[in-house]
């Protein structure tokens, strides 16, 4: 069983143990991972990235990737799959040659 | 290599190919985020969770899992270690025979 | 003195009196704001609308208004003004006729 | 009638014309009202704070309050009062000697 595989069975023990399916819409879920991924935000305002307390963004981190994986699972999205064809359409939408140092937009390059 | 050392190896690679390390530092990395699971949460605004486009949501879903694992490489973080230890925590906050059909919060049970 | 005026002149002698203006940089401000606005959403993770408690409704969006008032202030925006404008603009994206009874985005009209 | 009650007359006979009273749920607005903070912290994605375009500060700002003042409405929210009684309790949990000059959060300080 690969790593991605064996982390989505563990997030269904959790879920199934404690009879959370029923609250696991698509909306909520999609509520929390932006829940949690303004928490790993807020670790870094007023400061200096460098100033960052890094076992909260472990914490933080976490979360986000936990939410990510369950919303995945919930829509039956291969996580592999998916971020590889996202690596490719980012990979033609910002061809080396022009992206190459710049951090503007690809409607911008 | 595991799998997701793999998608960490091509997510690195594209970066590299583009020179962007220079722009990836943790605060804007974390508004990337932050930005990704708020557009994937739009599919759903106005909307009962059944109605919304599964390509989009397949499509959100990927830029969120791509910036977070992203995050997971600047900090040197170990995916698989830090999803489990969350889990392993959120089973001690949410313990089985008191979260059980519940939706409260940990501090509320 | 307008009741906005009067909210704005009570935030900068808050802020003058921390001396925080050297904080207050647009970026941190919007991540401020984005944060605040997650909180509120928050309240209604899991729930039903009516189910959510209206006291902590009414702290969290004060804060939202607070950042979003000392952005307006940062760059000199006369918030009356860019409100009327949107509602202006939004009256033109969605015509009556059109947008009636209907929750569709305005390029899907 | 005080600017901040004719921008809510304003909204009100914009929502009523469509008939979009019925999509309004506190839930959906608080999503809305998430969603555009985030288009306006996108502004600021991979920039120094000057670089930002001011006149689409201006545009994602005007969203973020027009939907703030329509949950305070919703909830019937006096905005004038709630913006105001957190400015009070916020200079409680940081009285200007110990908050002058830090960026600290209250529970650090």
């Amino acid at each position: 069983m690969s790593d991605i595989e064996q982390l989505l069975e563990e997030l269904r023990r959790f879920n199934q143990e404690r009879d959370w399916d029923q609250f696991h819409n698509g909306k909520d879920l999609a509520i929390g991972l932006s829940i949690e991924a303004s928490e790993l935000l807020e670790l870094f305002l007023w400061k200096d990235p460098e100033a960052v307390n890094q076992d909260k963004i472990r914490e933080e981190l976490a979360d986000v990737l936990n939410y990510a994986f369950q919303i995945a699972d919930k829509y039956g999205l291969d996580i592999k799959e998916i971020m590889r064809e996202k690596i490719r359409r980012n990979a033609e939408k910002y061809p080396v040659e022009k992206a190459r140092g710049s951090a503007k937009k690809y409607n911008e390059l």
